[in-house]
């Protein structure tokens, strides 16, 4: 298999609920003016807490420093797993599962933290761009690793500086945090959409993103309409591609001819991981669920965001899941 | 011929040019979302010097105070002649023109403020509440007048308080400030668009508004790329009808099978009036220029702004025009 490591140098930042509206000129010209702006990854998620953005440099420069910003300081660079052909494995499953034993669990076992973000075409592993000689140095066995440079994917020089590659020897293993979990209600669909067509649904998308919270709810209470739901929506347009997480209310506010799914009617339910927020450099969260599902051979994307971490699994496998998750908080961890 | 007094309570105020993206949250739900507004008078105009909007009070709630507004203090209210199909006139123009006689000239004789906008579907004649009886006292001889009142149209009662009747009497003439003219070279265009569609042109309207005005123009030297041109678009939403009045290389970015003008490929040409912002206060500046076109029977929307007064005249009646207003300027004003 190939790992590519993106020419896209990353921010990941927070913007409070009450703040948006302070956002709402440059998040629309990332969104929908693309000719007006160099920025080719961008990404927005809602949660309950608060909206998450991931996006380059050339995006970040649009942002004003706000006291409703929070920056993540480091820079995270994506890393993108294409299966060459040559694959071996026989696993059907999709999203986070394919790679959760090839990338997600060496990466935690070295202590590298992972930002993960699922999208509809592809599964993105972001790294912090001080880590990647870590990363190379791991995961080289494995993959041949290729850099994107000027939109050419070159092999990357395996040989690191001796300085680099002592920090590749892992760290004695410490018992993982084992995290509470909350399955909410909804069920969510992930889905595609012509990057022609975006201009179709601009007014339904503007509403649901920077309108769908009520002036009089208050922003800290407004999680969900229902108890047991979870306010949650993501947008990414990454290189040109355009991928939407909603949940089926949300879904139905927009017109069904123009979103499409991979095969219709597929619904995830979801599984948040965190209660409280978990912070940036925790390593293993990802692999703590990636592999039990991974074993399972269960399908799962997953999308991290500022606060907590999201993993999508497929509807029908969600008592298999709650069960595994149930268990491995039961009994000691795994050394 | 009737005159209905609208029930709308409206604000005027001007937003400046880098105040606008402190605004885009509260003016984007104004003009796409009708459903999460109660505002149903809404007219945002761009000229070279700011914002200029004209809204209800309850699209007025939406604007947060700030530094970057500034708010006529008066309430106004919107007239609307209606021809009841007994109407005399011969006249064949359109717009401020058929009305320069029966309401601009008597008003301006009674030192009434009028702050016009004309639209693609009609002509609103602003006035302040407080002139309301001088108004009617003024207008009830030449036309029946009628109130609205929660949607119906009831005959107003003609008779005044006694104490208000007496503002009817006009003071003595003054001799009018001729205020200079500036006649740009672009051509104008007066367009509607069925409400339904206005999602379709989302994105061209929302980056015509919001980002047409580069960060690397200063905003007090970018009216016009083109020192004969001049930056003027205005977009209004008044019960539920639209109209666009825009430059034809702004209305080249919009779809051309979905934006209609009364007769196809009619263009205007613009007479700006003044020199110096023109305030609020000042009487019979739509008469001046309104009178000597009705007696030509040139037609003739006009756009009151915060700053300017702004005329739109026939592209082939533009020489005659600027002859007419070069005359007025060398010749004594007329009693």
């Amino acid at each position: 298999m190939d790992l590519h490591i993106l020419d896209h140098r990353l921010r990941v930042i927070s913007i409070s609920k009450s703040g948006l509206v302070h956002f709402t000129h440059p998040l629309i010209k990332l969104i929908f003016l693309r000719n007006r702006t160099r920025c080719k990854f961008f990404s927005l998620t809602e949660t309950p807490e608060n909206y998450t953005v991931v996006l380059d440099e050339e995006g970040f420069k649009e942002l004003q420093p706000s006291e409703h910003l929070k920056v993540e300081s480091s820079i995270w660079l994506p890393l993108n797993v294409v299966s060459n052909g040559n694959a071996s494995s026989s696993s059907q499953a999709v999203g986070v599962t394919k790679i959760a034993k090839s990338v997600i669990a060496p990466l935690a076992q070295q202590h590298v933290s992972v930002f993960m973000l699922s999208t509809y075409q592809t599964d993105f592993i972001l790294v912090r761009e001080k880590d990647l000689s870590v990363v190379v140095g791991t995961l080289e066995e494995e993959f041949n690793i290729y850099e994107e440079v000027g939109g050419e994917s070159v092999p990357m020089l395996s040989l690191m500086p001796s300085s680099q590659t002592n920090s590749v020897f892992a760290p004695p293993a410490t018992r993982p945090t084992v995290h509470p979990v909350l399955i909410p209600q909804n069920q969510f669909c992930v889905m595609s959409l012509d990057p022609d067509t975006l201009p179709s649904i601009a007014t339904t998308l503007i509403d649901v993103l920077f309108y769908s919270n009520g002036p009089k709810e208050d922003a800290q209470s407004s999680p969900s309409r229902d108890l047991d739901c979870i306010k949650f929506f993501s947008f990414s347009l990454i290189d040109g591609y355009i991928s939407l997480v909603m949940d089926t209310e949300a879904q139905r506010q927009f017109p069904a001819d123009l979103l499409f799914t991979s095969s219709s009617g597929e619904l995830w339910r979801m599984v948040r991981i965190g209660g409280q927020p978990l912070g940036f450099d925790e390593c293993g969260i990802v692999a703590q669920i990636s592999q039990p599902l991974a074993d399972s051979d269960i399908s799962a994307y997953y999308i991290s965001t500022f606060s907590f971490d999201h993993a999508l699994v497929p509807e029908e496998d969600i008592v298999r899941v709650t069960d595994m998750l149930q268990n491995q908080r039961k009994e000691p961890a795994a050394s």
